[in-house]
């Protein structure tokens, strides 16, 4: 844990805090904090700022936290994911956070198994702690919005725009001659939607669809990568694409 | 599996193999192979090629392989990670020989805890098979060149000019004001040499080192990422960027 993550409605007065779970736990016994001492913390979609021990009390530990003027910028970096196997996705969550996407929005497609939306790992209180987990090793506050679709063409045709507005749009396509970076060379822009297929593909109408609403192709080099191994390389090469470009 | 890799020392005839392990029953189980069918296979650091089933025998499958005369290029970017610990190493291995690594030199380092030097992860008869998976995933045969350092002042001074010779030579640090893709675009070059510290970062003396043999800073944003989602978010970055400079 770089930054200790708090929510806005744990403030009782301005700036305090007494946490008595896992952080606390983790404050004491890895941290081994003592009273006056300095930690890094952060306000959930807030601003990241210093918090001071103030009393430690059996296993609960009070903060008086100042915040910074400003509140961290939103990631430039949208995903579009098929719905991948729940071992895959459970893996997938805090490395996401950690990377940095503003939304997850993560949808059906013909190759994505029907059960895997059944899965634990598609609710919100299993995957909100893996998200702020990824948050926390990586210092930012923004959470990522999640969303789950289950009919893809509503989602392309009709949702996406108002999700996403005039981000540049790219789908991962094993062998495509184009790469994210001469992409948002090319584009410019200030955000970037990266779309990544199930094992196995996009199917021809997926594909065909999303180059009807605006994706345009990209590649990285001949070899298919697991999902999981894709995920974090894409949006790598997605983050220092825009990062270069600006 | 998106390539069956074979071992040169499998062929009885000239390309004749008969196997008999789990790779037989991916063939029958998984692909659900009838004779006459072609599957892609591969020789290990030898050339891709195709596989015709001649027989079915109980568990046992015949091929009949016919290679290409190109062997596939090495890959051009090497690793210098300092040792992870087991766990995370364990989920490296098939990323790492999947994304493409020439070399991977595992070294020691301040932030190293010293048993990760006896983890069974580190015996090749555990890792060996985790690079094929990868392989046989990205539908590579190179196999990457693996060698552990216990000590990091003589691999550093001593052997990395006879492994690496003039590779461009990148340390990932974070806020590092200059991205990968800058370095190659810059320095050009064939190969690139990417170091990666421990969980904690390297220590005061060993970034000296690094820098003292021509390794040059660079950063991906001011993010903090755990060392496995480093190492493939680096390792992506590096291959486009490499890609990009050609």
């Amino acid at each position: 844990v770089n930054l200790l993550l708090l929510e806005p409605n744990e403030l009782r007065e301005p700036g305090r805090v007494r946490l008595t779970d896992g952080r606390a736990a983790h404050l004491l016994s890895v941290l081994q904090v003592e009273q006056g001492q300095d930690v890094r913390v952060g306000l959930l979609d807030g601003p990241r700022g210093t918090g001071t021990v103030t009393a430690i009390d059996g296993a609960a530990v009070e903060l008086q936290c100042a915040f910074d003027p400003a509140i961290p910028e939103p990631a430039n970096v949208d995903l579009l994911l098929a719905l991948p196997r729940p071992k895959v996705l459970r893996r997938l969550w805090a490395q996401i956070a950690a990377l940095g996407v503003r939304r997850v929005i993560l949808t059906n497609a013909e190759r994505v198994e029907r059960d895997y939306f059944d899965a634990h790992v598609l609710a919100p209180e299993c995957y909100r702690p893996l998200l702020i987990e990824g948050l926390q090793q990586a210092r930012d506050t923004r959470l990522p919005i999640v969303s789950i679709h289950r009919r893809f063409r509503v989602l392309v045709e009709d949702e996406l725009d108002a999700m996403c507005g005039d981000a540049v749009r790219a789908v991962a396509h094993p062998g495509a001659p184009t790469t994210i970076p001469a992409l948002v060379a090319q584009r410019g822009g200030e955000r970037l939607l990266m779309a990544i297929g199930p094992e196995g593909g996009w199917n021809t109408f997926e594909l065909s669809l999303l180059e009807a609403h605006g994706f345009q192709r990209v590649g990285m080099g001949q070899r298919t990568l697991r999902s999981d191994t894709a995920c974090v390389a894409l949006l790598a090469i997605a983050h220092t694409a825009m990062e270069e470009s600006t």
